[in-house]
């Protein structure tokens, strides 16, 4: 029986795995804050190659400097997914003005084209406002309030909300609503208050939605002081008029790719883990926190990897979605292809909230799924990760769900800033802060690291929470 | 029976204060993410008061305003308590300059003069310098290598700190001590590298030490990159020789003010909860992060008291303390008066660490006291307020450590960016995310109202941790 006696009971097995844990995630953190190489991958991405709204020259510019960073890592392999991309561009810069209705003076206001949306024709267009901060509040105005005018929505983000997150939920179906809505009403275009808690005066894009059988029409973000100006306006002023002048257009799809790099798994390479962001950006800014940080910190997981010399059980990809921002085209290519070449994944963790200070895991998974991670909270508060909390996910992974017991996990940093910078000429790498944005690829990699050895089966519902 | 029929049990009364609790602090968290009175209170102390160095025209204009400020706030009572402070001044714009040792060129090190160090005189000093890493090193190089020379102190942040002030507590050493050290071994100057994690041009200042009996030499702050160019040009040349001139100076003691707002408590008027920040800052930039949010959530603490009509029941004071950067005298005159005043503080609480996404709270007290602010734990993580430690406290509440049975607790906010402003021209309110900084003050009211409601006492071993 000498065998029994050497062999580590479980509970003592148990101590050993946390201990190695423990020790390994120190390492990956010691190294991802001590390198900084993640920080000038970004800045790469951000200065040299700028924003990079699918179709564009820069977008296939970063697709191929993705391909060559992670060519550099000697992975096991790196490729590219072919995807056509919608190719919508944004044209002169957009003029708004608001026109006292005596005709007595003009004041500017800051307007982008949202995405997806057609001009206003080189005159541009002008009409007047009405201003409603719900799709009820439209309704009830009826035909007769909104033919022949824009429709102006207004309705603010709750700042009440602690996770700004719930906020943007509460508000951006005006955005991606607004114009069929309108022009189902005759409105002949669409204001839309910028996504934001902040009071600036930098309007912020983002996509809008049309329908078949309803009349497009112009839609732009108007900044959010901005918004304010017009909306005080109109109480004294109900006739007023608004400018505005567009010249944006969807030109044809275009070629492009996802990019992804991989290191098999030495004992279960048919178990997929993705760790992603997606390499598409607004064409204002540089796409920095959006999504600039979720690429390099996926990089960054890999680099990690190889650095310390872990060799992960389970298989793991960083993947560098296609056009998140204006059709979803990479993440929904992304899922179609692992089911059509029967892969199985274990676990997508996802990227695209910034990259700011590490809060947790939202994990949209089953219970087991779910306890499972839980059973890790300990090794990961101690760097700052205490919301380890069910749902959550990402739009590019999104697709995925359903395939085999695939888990989609997003990664959440703090909330606070984010909507001060997202989809505007400000999302630029001095807004990022170094340490932030490393922990934040240190707490990806740490998760990954602990599914890659543990997996996520068997966690049993009596796990701490 | 019918009395003991109606009453509560104690089970019941405890959901029932829990309920209470928490809608009471769900609306101090609303008010506070929806009142801009703080935001722009912090504005007004940046943009138009600026840096405010003690015994400097700037500081008296911030006792003025923060009094006035207060008293417009129909509190019980609204005060200043005298309080002789330091009153260095830096003088002209400080030089540095690394000259070749062949002396075929030069280049110029962005520097700035330590806190309470003294000027080179008006010709400026120039010397050869050495470096090094500990005072150990230094210790070893001995007299023989270190007389006449200027010593370089250039030990890094560990990067590797999750928390950024424990970086900073392994490397300031160097900042006080240096001088000192120097001195003993006939330096005639000093360099010490910033106290920062980041690298940039920008010098941090900070306070240093002379000592009684030891030549008092001058001592600057170089910029981490400065440090880094510095350190690599003496490998290549051993005999360069550092030019700096400083025209600070120590001039007499000047009178100022701890400035001190109180709400009366409904029921134990004698028990007092301060919370406060220091109202003086370094005279570079503006001093938002430091210390101009401690100061304007702390009044935040009583607008929100009063503005939600609550009647606390301890009495609350916030306490703008005078002087921490370069004496802690304020904090000490405060401790002092409330000593002879017999006063009884319940407890203290600084926010000195920015107005930064709170993270928790460091109490340095009992166990007793500790496990109290525990049982208050599921009231307080909903607002991301997971890490309530053991340890804390603050420079300025520091002194009243002692007296009767007062709980020092220090406010977290999350540290990773705090040190890429301390103490630099670029601590503005331009650095300050307003809804950070309201969360901020959010949280301490939500401490203060608990403790105000329930005391510090009672707290048993068995709390939940």
């Amino acid at each position: 029986m000498v065998a029994a006696a050497t062999a580590l009971t479980l509970p003592a097995m148990a101590q050993q795995n946390y201990a190695q844990d423990s020790a390994t995630i120190k390492k990956i953190y010691d190294n991802a804050l001590t390198s900084f190489e993640s920080y000038e991958n970004l800045r790469y991405l951000t200065k040299n190659i700028g924003a990079r709204l699918s179709g564009s020259p820069q977008a296939a510019a970063a697709v191929e400097w993705s391909r060559q960073v992670m060519e550099e890592m000697s992975l096991d392999r790196v490729y590219l997914q072919e995807v056509m991309v919608p190719h919508w561009v944004r044209g002169d810069k957009e003029v708004g003005r608001i026109i006292n209705s005596k005709l007595v003076g003009t004041a500017d206001a800051p307007i982008c084209a949202l995405g997806s949306s057609v001009g206003t024709g080189d005159a541009g267009l002008s009409a007047e406002v009405v201003e409603v901060k719900s799709f009820e509040e439209l309704e009830k105005l009826g035909k007769k309030n909104v033919k022949g005018k824009i429709v102006f929505f207004n309705r603010p983000f709750d700042n009440t909300h602690i996770e700004t997150m719930r906020a943007y939920g509460g508000a951006v179906d005006q955005r991606g609503g607004g114009p069929v809505a309108a022009a189902k009403l005759g409105a002949v275009g669409v204001l839309v208050r910028s996504m934001t808690n902040d009071f600036q005066d930098v309007p912020h894009t983002g996509n809008t939605r049309y329908e078949e059988g309803v009349t497009k029409i112009p839609a732009a973000a108007i900044s959010t002081n901005g918004a304010e100006q017009l909306s005080k306006l109109l109480k004294n002023d109900p006739g007023l008029k608004f400018y505005m002048r567009m010249t944006c257009q969807t030109l044809p799809d275009v070629l492009s790719y996802n990019v992804i790099g991989e290191i098999k798994g030495s004992e279960k390479p048919d178990e997929i883990i993705v760790v992603g962001g997606h390499l598409d950006s607004w064409d204002l800014g540089e796409g920095a926190h959006d999504d600039g940080t979720g690429c390099v910190q996926s990089i960054e997981v890999l680099r990690l990897m190889k650095d310390l010399g872990l060799k992960p059980k389970r298989t793991i990809r960083a993947v560098m979605f296609m056009n998140e921002e204006n059709g979803l085209r990479g993440g929904r290519k992304y899922a179609e292809l692992a089911k059509a070449q029967g892969e199985k994944h274990v676990a997508a963790i996802e990227s695209d909230a910034g990259g700011f200070t590490p809060r947790g895991f939202g994990i949209d998974g089953t219970e087991a799924q779910y306890n499972k991670v839980l059973t890790w909270k300990k090794l990961l508060t101690p760097y700052g990760l205490h919301d380890i909390v069910r749902g959550g996910g990402g739009a590019d992974i999104g697709p995925l769900k359903g395939q085999g017991s695939v888990a989609l996990i997003g990664f959440d940093p703090d909330s606070q800033r984010y909507f001060d910078y997202h989809h505007t000429q400000i999302d630029t790498f001095e807004q990022v802060n170094r340490r932030e944005m490393q922990l934040g690829a240190a707490s990806m990699a740490a998760l990954v690291y602990l599914i890659s050895e543990h997996g996520l089966e068997g966690g049993s519902a009596k796990a701490q929470k």
